[in-house]
């Protein structure tokens, strides 16, 4: 494991695969492994691409990828599908992926399908992520396919955040994305070359002056309105307004002016010290994630099962409730300790 | 509060409310509250209805809810949007839904939209399923919006859950819903009535096929081969292979069809003591989640904020990686016990 680790560091591919798959499947000895890994991390920039289906997330990364090849910059491509629970579909996806980038030794591209919870998703994704991060990759994209809670977990991880739309989705499919747009750092109208690709992306817009601080001030100072905001906390910088940028990911149309909102945002990173307090949420957020765990861990190397399963019986016979039955468990753990 | 609980086990609808916004915000208190109520829960029928939005869900349980109201049994409606961030959205809904079933006493809707994690919405959503089953209501529907992971948790509470599809969605969300169809009883195609309705019914029945163990195993035997199944807990009752029936949902179209599968659906599970199974799934879970939020809570209030902002302070200048930093908390713990 200290050679795989070694090798992945001088950037061997195929060291980087097996400690990928490794640390995906959480085997004995991970979490030394990720240990050594750490202090090679944070120095990657992550980009995280989310959006409805059919929006043309991938063919964006594979455009993106491509503009940062262009610039000399190495590229991961985490593909994440939290619903899919065919992992042939992230095999497939991998290949079809691969068609345009292979054979670039700048690029890595890592699919991730269900594995039990979404929870362990995320917590793999991370992992991923920090290798691919110690292995070197100056650019990693994070792509998560769906709506909802889901992305939002995942899009804690990246530091710039891209939200992709297109035309005639539907409406509702636009109401649900009010959660996503939230943490959209860059919006992007893709497939714009369709019919309705002007009311997606004023929809977009009017949606930001609803939901988004920095653009619910930004209108509030243009129309001279007092409105109550949220204050940012560095005032002396700027909040990032979203810009809306509009693509035709196969063509390569718009391509140029994404990576300038992208590097805009990353100069806005650096320039607010908003990177050093998002990383320090993540830290925060994985602590606490780890913790938990291992508290449950120690709890069910303790208590033995038969107490958690007499328990259960009573709570199913309307003997103990719920509340009273963490109570009890905890006494037999005070027990024991 | 006392008087509240009393209040109502017998059908006030005002203490009702004013209870279920106590449990929703989990104020001080709740934990007895819902003790109290504890022992007078476990006899609803919880049906879940899931499914990608745009599929009529609402409308499909307004249907089932009359449908309820002809056959004299009380409904409760508790409609789940994990992605709304808007509370707003979550009262419109009520009020749309009110127009169709205001002012029968036999039924009540209460919608939930997000309030900080999905963690807490899945609680939140648990607790008020309970209230409503205390307070007698014969039959409870969950309805969620979207696709992945928040609706198979949310799917966890119902006995017996509906997956709602419609034609002309589109081929990728189609393909999303594979994991949602694992957790399927009973499938619907909504809006029969438009185009492609075959196509949606036959694309259903493939997927079922190739993804439900019972479907498969009916397959496997219809043609005479040998494959590989799961095999059922109690194996001298039929697994239950999900319907797909068709609806259209404002004209009452094949309503009478689909309470016919569901309540198939409920004998199956009567006889098959699946429900008592599910029932100590969902005790065993739940009582997992509290335990991991009780040692939590116990840690926190243990070990002092200052060694926490110390520790994340040392991981971000990546002298201390995070699983060490665990056990360096642990430790603190375990000197302060």
């Amino acid at each position: 494991m200290e050679q795989l680790v070694q090798a992945t560091l001088q950037g061997d591919r195929r060291a980087l695969a097996r400690l990928l798959t490794t640390v995906e499947n959480a085997r004995e000895g991970t979490d030394h492994t990720l240990a050594a890994l750490f202090p090679h991390t944070g120095r990657a920039w992550i980009i995280g691409v989310t959006g409805s289906p059919g929006t043309g997330k991938s063919s964006l990364v594979n455009a993106l990828a491509k503009a940062f090849r262009r610039r000399e910059q190495t590229v991961g491509v985490v593909a994440v599908d939290p619903t899919s629970p065919f992992s042939g579909g992230a095999i497939m996806g991998d290949r079809i992926r691969m068609r345009d980038l292979a054979g670039d030794k700048g690029v890595f591209i890592r699919s991730m399908a269900t594995r039990g919870s979404l929870g362990g998703l995320a917590r793999a994704t991370r992992d991923v992520i920090r290798v691919l991060d110690a292995a070197g990759f100056g650019v990693i994209f994070v792509e998560t396919v769906g709506a909802g809670q889901s992305e939002v977990d995942i899009a804690r991880t990246a530091q710039t955040t891209i939200v992709v739309e297109a035309p005639g989705l539907g409406d509702e499919v636009q109401a649900i994305k009010a959660g996503i747009l939230e943490i959209a750092d860059v919006l992007v109208v893709n497939k714009a070359d369709r019919p309705g690709a002007d009311n997606t992306a004023r929809a977009l817009r009017a949606m930001l002056e609803m939901g988004h601080p920095a653009a619910r001030e930004q209108l509030a100072r243009h129309h001279g309105q007092l409105v109550a905001v949220e204050s940012s906390a560095n005032g002396s910088v700027p909040l990032w307004v979203p810009p809306v940028v509009r693509t035709v990911a196969p063509d390569d149309q718009g391509i140029d002016e994404l990576m300038t909102a992208l590097e805009a945002h990353r100069q806005h990173l650096r320039e607010s010290e908003a990177a050093v307090r998002l990383e320090r949420q993540r830290i925060e957020i994985e602590l606490y994630d780890r913790l938990e765990a291992a508290l449950m861990a120690r709890l069910l190397a303790t208590v033995p099962d038969d107490v958690f399963a007499e328990v259960i019986r009573r709570i199913q016979r309307r003997e103990l409730d719920p509340h009273a039955a963490v109570e009890t468990i905890l006494a037999r753990l005070d027990q024991r300790a």
